[in-house]
């Protein structure tokens, strides 16, 4: 009874830094021990990071990883996902588990054989499938079974696609046949979208009740370029019952088989570790569904975690924005503030002739608030010089000219900011305007990432709120102010301009983007939900001129179910304009 | 012996535009019914055009293309290349051949059984491979075996992987037991690199001599986004004959099986049809190489065709570039000017105070001597502006803001120009400097496209000299002068300055990056060739900081052995730094 700890590892790993994973993993191992653990399994990958891409593509990168996970020698018996060498360098590698410590000698335990290759994932361009379910025996003196992410998905039928093979089920059969197997382990890099983790604790329940034996998935957490992992590992047991690590957090939970509520959760003990949200650890009882988390709330500590993590992990310790007064600079900056603090934001207000006195007021609202550095430039004594300058050609030609020369007169202003100060820019745009196009290239789009990228409209007004709630609880002003919140949204690249001069009211456009994009709905399936026809037209005819700009958006944090990007690889050519 | 003549139709879709491509091919096969033929193929995934990418991924779009290739009823029989669809929506479709026309009912006569996965191609995403080989009979009267690009490849061990499967040697045991195959047909989409011919030369000799008949391979021509295509149709006899379409052209090659010599090339007759360099096809004899195009001259045609196919497929009729007086820059004036005609491309020069006579000069040259528009803006007149405006910030912060604000305000009139005119901004930019980020991001990487994105800069004064002697011999002025050729490369953006301040000099610095990057030598091995360790140091440094600058980067022509873009897919964080 008393060999019946398994801590899952719960690591932010950086793709690519094979001695700083090793070393983060070797760290949470130690912390693993002190709770009791007998021992201690990975992520998927974890000696790379998810996803390494085409680092994959060199057997050099493939064997130096596969031989940093076999040299660890950690306390305990421990499983760390790495990438398996073929038998020669032509051969693709296998994503793999290997187990190391105490007797287990480096030994290649488990091949992943179910490899997504939809959306963000590419494995099939990786990896070679593995053809038997994976195993360990004797690991902290147990045996345990071993899948890997998606191994774990086809029982479900939570994939997209028929696999036609189910590791869940081989090892079901195993079961049957020998009975000593204590748990199966899953190694996992599964990426965050808004309702995920219900998904997974289907996954990790249903796995469970196959099995007759505790079903553990630990998951990654943390920001790669654009993919964010929220962690969430998962203990479940065949009678349904869960336990379930925290979210945004780096740390150990180390499960009891016996006693779910004697699981623990211990933060990571690294200076860097990420630790945003809350922290305890959830017991969820066999007919209790996933804990209600709102969406908003989800949805900021997914983007601060991606901003966060993609700034450590560049070595950037600053940011500068540009503080339009409007509802997605105020957002971004409140992102910002809470990613790396108040005092490595920098704030720009940069108004034209075209920008009203709300605007400039509300913008040093914001920064006011939320207590960061602010300044105010006005543009006029650029944008007079430029127009002279540019004289007949903007006057004789397409009016978008003049309001894009603005947009890209701040981007110099916001770049030459960061430039000088070693910060990094960030763009500011949502994906609603984004996806219309509605947003100028080397202008607003300007930046190193874009924390709001992957977020409609109305979810950017949603994080708005609860970026002021939390400052409520915390007795400070509320950052985004009732007049950001309320007037009616506007480019104030022209004289009385507001967006809805251009586009159908976010509402409206949200539901017909998210229909097209999300669910992959057609013109008329769209108008048959009761869209107007007329205005769905111009919506699709928007996006497909504008797919470029789309493709030269910094990456933003995919926190939706169809993100732009990776798994958005449209040709261009044949697609849009150039005018605008 | 009549029915002996096999039409290759060497088109140039646009990837997306069913109802266009299948036109484009129906009025090929009428122009090869002319010539004579008996039966016409087409390229591979003809009616989609080559890469779909994630269109594939809709199952609505593979349906529909896969119709409009059935409804495809030419007057001679005619093999196209399409997906097809599984057998629900849930699977993955092939990447197949419709046999169409005269008796052929749109029957599906060939899967793509080898599916490249690597570099550009990633087609384990897309399909499910093929398991037999392919074949059609009384297609004009002949009997034909089938492959798809790939499929060829590995009887010559031509591919990186090895499949384990090889359709030319299934084949060629159906050969064995029935002797009636005409012929073997390839459709094929097969990127241009330089010394790409031939290798597809070396692909359809091993596959004739293989099978005991003619090999004859169609291939997709022209741009789309960074993948160029040359065309150069091939027809190869077992005993080593080879007849070989132009490069660079939309049209027919008509092949007679039983007299090489008398197989015909015949232009497209489309109003908008690639036609770019030479127009003669070619008969080699058993034992001739490949033609020798000089490496610059291909680079040339094919840097052209990238740039005109995306103007053309994207509905851009004019183009505005910066005009530096620098070599790039002049270059980058003779491509567009090539690709559009004079008349529709738009020269500025922009010097600044650090800008020399000579730079003005040269410049203005340039473009007197391609007879193009041609504009000087002073930019002092904003340049003093914005440095008043962004005062002690730059200042006191790193020298580097100065130098791009400069660039900066360049794109902002470049940009300023192309939105009012209706025109593309195209990046100067070569490989060289995009791989050291010697480069601005939001200012020379501005642009929809990048002519010379993935050039060294050495190839880009080779290709100079082509320009320059391609005008000589029309009676023109050089466009590239004497002065532009010899002058030490600089950037012109602080006093004297010149790239080997920072670079090492530009044979050296091609040297090391062709080395690391195409053939993916570390430092040890390229310190191992004779270069000096601080310098690759240097080097590789500088590339791994800037990796987000590439990332940037707008579509390149993709000519080189290995470029960025799709098959350099690295990770972002931890990579790269901001402050340039």
């Amino acid at each position: 009874m008393s060999l019946m700890r398994i801590a899952l590892l719960q690591a932010d790993p950086t793709v690519g830094d094979l001695a700083g994973n090793a070393k983060r993993l070797l760290a949470l191992v130690e912390q693993a021990k002190s709770t009791g653990a007998h021992v201690a399994v990975s992520t998927e990958l974890a000696i790379t990071g998810y996803p390494p891409r085409d680092l994959l593509m060199s057997p050099d990168f493939v064997q130096a990883a596969f031989d940093k996970t076999q040299a660890c020698s950690p306390t305990i018996p421990m499983l760390i996902g790495t990438p398996v060498p073929g038998t020669d360098r032509e051969m693709a590698p296998a994503n793999g588990v290997v187990a190391v410590g105490e007797g287990l000698r480096g030994k290649v335990v488990a091949h992943k054989q179910l490899l997504p290759t939809y959306d963000v994932f590419d494995e099939a361009r990786y990896f070679r499938p593995g053809s038997r379910p994976g195993l360990v025996r004797g690991a902290g003196g147990m045996d345990l079974g071993i899948t890997v992410c998606e191994d774990a998905w086809q029982a479900a039928g939570l994939t997209p696609v028929d696999y036609g093979v189910d590791p869940v089920a081989q090892l079901a059969a195993l079961v049957r046949q020998d009975a000593t197997l204590s748990a199966t382990v899953n190694l996992s890099a599964s990426p965050f979208h808004h309702a995920k983790v219900a998904d997974r604790i289907t996954v990790a329940r249903t796995a469970a009740a196959r099995l007759g034996t505790p079903f553990l998935l630990a998951n990654q957490v943390g920001g790669n370029d654009d993919l964010v992992f929220d962690g969430s590992s998962i203990a479940a047991w065949p009678d349904g019952t869960v336990v379930l690590a925290p979210s945004w957090a780096e740390g150990v939970l180390t499960v009891d088989l016996n006693d779910p509520s004697s699981s623990t959760w211990t933060p990571s003990n690294a200076a860097d570790a990420l630790s945003i949200g809350a922290h305890e650890r959830l017991v969820l009882h066999p007919d209790q569904a996933a804990p209600t988390v709102t969406g908003a709330e989800g949805l900021v500590d997914a983007v601060v975690t991606g901003l966060a993590d993609y700034c450590r992990k560049s070595g950037l310790h600053r940011i500068v924005l540009g503080l339009s007064g409007g509802i997605d600079s105020a957002v971004a900056a409140c992102v910002a503030v809470e990613a790396l603090g108040p005092e490595a934001v920098h704030g720009l207000a940069l108004p034209s002739r075209h920008s009203s006195q709300h605007s400039r007021d509300d913008a040093r609202w914001t920064a006011e608030a939320l207590g960061m550095r602010f300044s105010e430039l006005h543009l006029d004594a650029m944008h007079e010089p430029a127009e002279t300058l540019l004289g007949d050609v903007l006057r004789n030609g397409h009016a978008v000219a003049g309001e894009n020369l603005q947009a890209r007169l701040r981007a110099l202003l916001v770049m030459g900011h960061a430039n000088a100060e070693g910060a990094m820019a960030i763009a500011t745009g949502n994906k609603s305007e984004l996806a219309q196009g509605y947003c100028t290239l080397y202008g607003d789009m300007a930046g190193g990432y874009a924390p709001l990228g992957d977020l409609w409209k109305m979810d950017v007004y949603a994080m708005a709120d609860v970026f002021n709630a939390r400052a409520r609880a915390q007795g400070r002003d509320e950052p985004v102010n009732a007049s950001t919140m309320t007037k009616p949204p506007s480019a104030e690249l022209a004289p009385d301009q507001v967006d809805e001069d251009t586009l159908p009211p976010y509402p409206v456009l949200d539901r017909i983007l998210r229909a097209h994009i999300e669910e992959g709905l057609d013109h008329a399936a769209i108008v048959a939900r009761g869209e107007e026809a007329s205005v769905v037209t111009d919506v699709l005819a928007r996006m497909g001129r504008n797919e470029h700009k789309r493709w030269q958006m910094p990456p933003a944090p995919r926190v939706s179910v169809r993100a732009f990007g990776q798994g958005w690889r449209m040709p261009l050519a044949g697609r849009h304009d150039w005018r605008d």
